[in-house]
């Protein structure tokens, strides 16, 4: 008798070190302000935080509190975590982990250094950019760009296990954050470039044993949709819904990468992420819709079934990746309260669908410059219902192959790239840092070698035509569709939004600059230039009764990679540097950490 | 009659171009308190400024302003230069110069980014640190690793003239900022460890031809004394005083180099600046007082002749260079105004010596825990005078070749290194920033192979025993050897330290603060933690009618040579990372400029 009752006790107890609690620590973790345990602080990626000791009033005044160089230069993207009274600040590429003691200055409590082969670095599209730890049930986790996941210790920093995900050899990287979401750890992968076949894959969080995982395109069985159960705009996707729209076996290597964010509804138990670009850039090389690549996904982190999916740019012509966050927000639409999921896409539409069940609500511009579609068709009963016009002009698949296609709008780094927006639930509205970048794109033949490039396209990126401001950072009306305000900035905004309760809204600059801007009119309240241009995303925490703000700055990502891998030549490389070489005016690499709070 | 006034223009606007002018620039620029356009700040070495706007009372509400990233890791020596609105940036290796406007943040207005041999780097004997640029005559002057001499145009960053100083094949190499005295630009040289013949040269401030150079060992002629009219300690030096010193050749491998700080007395025409470790670090192998390694040298710079030497540490067996900076400062002795040379030795003496003619007035110890020697013989008519007092215990030479000489005090590095001290006439104290540690020092017999290491010893370093600072900032009055107040720290302080007419002292401390303190009592009024440790110079200057302080932070240099390198061992190297391995848990590698100011 009593043998039993301890059995049922250990039973209880392995459940609350697993399933019940990860999520929970994660859910805890997210409703305190005072913290920040994922990258985007809350499941619903709005990047919103309920302090208000900073605010419109005093916002003016706010200093650097101290600081942190990271030891490591190129693009620092993400943000750091705070959990408790320690800060967790992750590199790029080695992809160093440093555990900071807030209570003492950053004080340096333990740091991961993981051994990587730099034979990844090349491999690596668009800078040795990484996007973050995510922290749940004691565990910080890692994703580093070698496709290793570890699991560290939050307290030691020692590996509690790892796994491997991918493999480098073949093109397979990692840029992503991870999410913990109840007892799996979600991690996608990189390599759209290399026609990598790419997945979701969910690890369970207590020992990194992988329990599903889904690929982007391919089978059903494979993809894990239910011919009947998941649906596209309404309807059953019908069998081998991906399959159909490949040439042969091109699927094979058909990219449709995760490298993106991810976003949970606990109540709904849906996970949302998108794919990226089919691989080659070419498209003449790859006939078809390429499904399901640029398509968001919602699915069943229990099971990894998708319910619903959306392909924003079917047979994709210019690069433009679906993989943007997926901020859940519940507004009225037409009076009617909605559960809405709203994505700024790299081909410059912000889509604002029912996150229930993928009804699409609002598809509209949200950088005036976009030129390569007119509209997204909104006509449930038009055979081409959620898809996009296009412009002949600036189809690189119509002009073909060879034929440099010019001034098509966005770049093929989209109106926005992987830099989140935010949302504040007290002005309704999403502050989205955009690109404001105009390409020409000349796509030619490729073939497919492991491990090797596998773009096809040659590419240079500029301003819009007569216009000098590379990109703007915009509030965005998602009920109705509209720009509500724009500030242009020189260069495009590379940086991750806050919104806070003190209805001010920050953001950082590719020069270098922290900006707080005012939630209401975008007027600028506050700027600093930090070490060097900033691609990471602004968090908040309060220590001690106090707010503080922090942010990377090291220039580079994807706009910056012509300083960070020294491109001299503007047309390099996946014509990175282009508009972005008078950065170099501006700022050089680094790697530093700037924390901020108002004066005692 | 005309063009006789026309000619007679020319040649005043050519003198005007040369001889006069690169002088009377620094001696206004130095005479102006709001630039800053030597290293020192100022001829006389004294690091203090005039600017009174940041004081005591409001110094507590100091805050960064901007911060500008360098793009390069490792040690960051010396300090930024600023002219007009201009402020000129240097960089470790590879050495490149930025111009920041100080009316936009600090934007890069040219970047000089020399090509550099990489195989520079492991010739070079403490970290590739590079103590900072010269200013003068429209120019401003850079001595990069490799020994080239530039001069680049200060509006374009366009290279003026150049000149190779040395040979890094050699083990020739560079890390000192060099200085413009008159119509010429005096340059030193590294690579004591190396057995390089080290000197002091003098180059055409105009056209970067060679004026003169005065070897620190070897024939009278090669190290410009005049037998009767060259005096030490009031003697004349004798014929071929240098080579009596030295067994046959070794003088040509002999060390003495001259990598630390120059100072200047225009009204007595002289230079001072101090010779380093005779080579090899192995006392045994080298017999005789070695000069003049470890001397100071009053030199005239039109001729070069020096007028008087002191050598501080003769037949040096603790690699105890005598290279640090010498302030000029005008004080009452035994209340008779004096023209003083104040210098704080590696050897852990504070020397306090009339500078019109080398007369030694004052050696006291400035750290108690020195142990080497007991005193300097200040007896005029002793035999030893001016000689320190050994004690044999702590003597490498009496315990020879292959013993292990523990627990001498200072340690290699000395009670202070090349960090420069700062004092205010207002207070007439020196502030000191020091290093507090000891060590083991074994040596062994090494031969002389051309551009290979040719140290013999090893070494190890720690605090002295039953303490755990290594390090104190200190006041100190030189008129009567005494030290007047101490702030321990954590680590050496291995930061130039700055005093200002506000009664405050500032310097930085290895695991990023800068500090400041209050000049009569050193309590602390402020400190801010910068990205990484700090081995740079704290400056000051004025912009628009606001006093602006500025601070290079990137750790390494000897010290910080453990992190710099990424030396796990703490026994590697040159003793070098010893009780400074502890760094790492404070600190990581950085460069980062940041520029302090009080709220608007």
């Amino acid at each position: 008798m009593k043998r039993l009752v301890t059995s049922v006790i250990s039973v209880s107890a392995l459940a609350l070190n697993t399933a019940a609690f990860a999520n929970e620590s994660v859910m805890k973790g997210q409703d305190n302000p005072k913290e920040w345990v994922i990258q985007a602080g809350n499941y619903d990626n709005t990047r919103y935080s309920k302090l208000d000791q900073i605010n419109q009033s005093n916002v003016g005044k706010l200093a650097p509190a101290w600081s942190f160089s990271t030891g490591v230069l190129r693009g620092h993207e993400g943000s750091p975590l705070v959990v408790g009274d320690v800060m967790y600040v992750h590199t790029p590429f080695p992809n160093i982990v440093y555990a900071l003691d807030l209570n003492n200055d950053g004080k340096i409590l333990w740091k991961y250094e993981p051994k990587q082969d730099p034979n990844v670095v090349p491999v690596m599209c668009c800078d040795t950019v990484n996007r973050g730890l995510a922290y749940a049930d004691g565990k910080v986790f890692l994703h580093q760009a070698d496709t290793t996941v570890v699991a560290l210790d939050a307290k030691t920093g020692k590996v509690d296990w790892s796994v491997v995900n991918g493999d480098p050899k073949k093109g397979e990287t990692n840029t992503a954050t991870v999410l913990p979401v109840k007892d799996k750890l979600l991690v996608g992968i990189s390599g759209g470039e290399f026609g990598v076949a790419c997945h979701l894959t969910a690890y369970d969080i207590a020992t990194g044993k992988k329990i599903w995982r889904a690929y982007s395109s391919g089978p059903d069985d494979q993809i894990m949709v239910d011919p009947e159960k998941t649906t596209a705009l309404g309807k059953p996707v019908g069998k081998e819904s991906s399959l159909k729209t490949w040439q042969g076996d091109q699927w094979k290597t058909g990219g449709g990468c995760t490298w993106g964010w991810y976003s949970y509804d606990p109540q709904l138990n849906l996970v949302y992420y998108g794919t990226g670009n089919p691989s080659t850039w070419n498209p003449k090389q790859r006939p078809g819709d390429n499904k399901w690549s640029m398509t968001i996904f919602a699915r069943d982190p229990d099971t990894g079934m998708a319910k619903w999916v959306y392909q924003m740019t079917p047979h994709d012509q210019w690069d433009y990746d679906g993989v943007n966050e997926m901020p859940l927000v519940d507004q009225k639409i037409d009076g009617k309260d909605r559960k809405l999921l709203v994505h700024f896409d790299r081909n410059g539409f912000g889509y604002t669908l029912d996150r229930t069940n993928g009804e699409l609500l609002v598809a509209e511009k949200y950088d005036p410059a976009v030129n390569w579609a007119t509209r997204i068709d909104m006509d449930k009963n038009s055979p081409n219902y959620g898809r996009p016009e296009l412009v002949k002009k600036y189809s690189t698949e119509a002009n073909g192959e060879d034929v440099n296609t010019q001034g098509v709008c966005p770049a093929a780094l989209g109106a926005k790239d992987e830099q989140p927006s935010a949302f504040s639930p007290k002005t309704g509205l999403f502050y989205v840092p955009t690109n404001h970048v105009c390409m020409d794109y000349e796509p030619f033949r490729v073939s497919y070698t492991p491990g090797q490039p596998y773009v096809g396209a040659t590419l240079s990126m500029y301003p819009p035509e007569g216009q000098s401001n590379m990109g703007n950072f915009i509030a965005w009306d998602a009920t109705k569709g509209k720009i509500v305000w724009s500030d242009p900035e020189r260069f495009s905004v590379w940086s991750g939004a806050l919104a806070t309760a003190g209805d001010v809204v920050f953001y950082g600059t590719l020069e270098g600059y922290l900006k707080a801007v005012d939630a209401k009119t975008g007027k600028e309240l506050y700027k600093y230039k930090t070490p060097s241009g900033i691609i990471g995303n602004v968090m908040t925490y309060e220590h001690k009764g106090k707010q503080y703000l922090a942010v990377l700055s090291g220039v580079g990502g994807w706009a910056g990679i012509g300083l960070a891998a020294g491109l001299t030549d503007p047309h390099a490389g996946l014509g990175a540097v282009g508009g972005y070489a008078a950065l170099s005016n501006y700022t050089s690499l680094g790697g530093t950490l700037t924390v901020f709070a108002l004066p005692d």
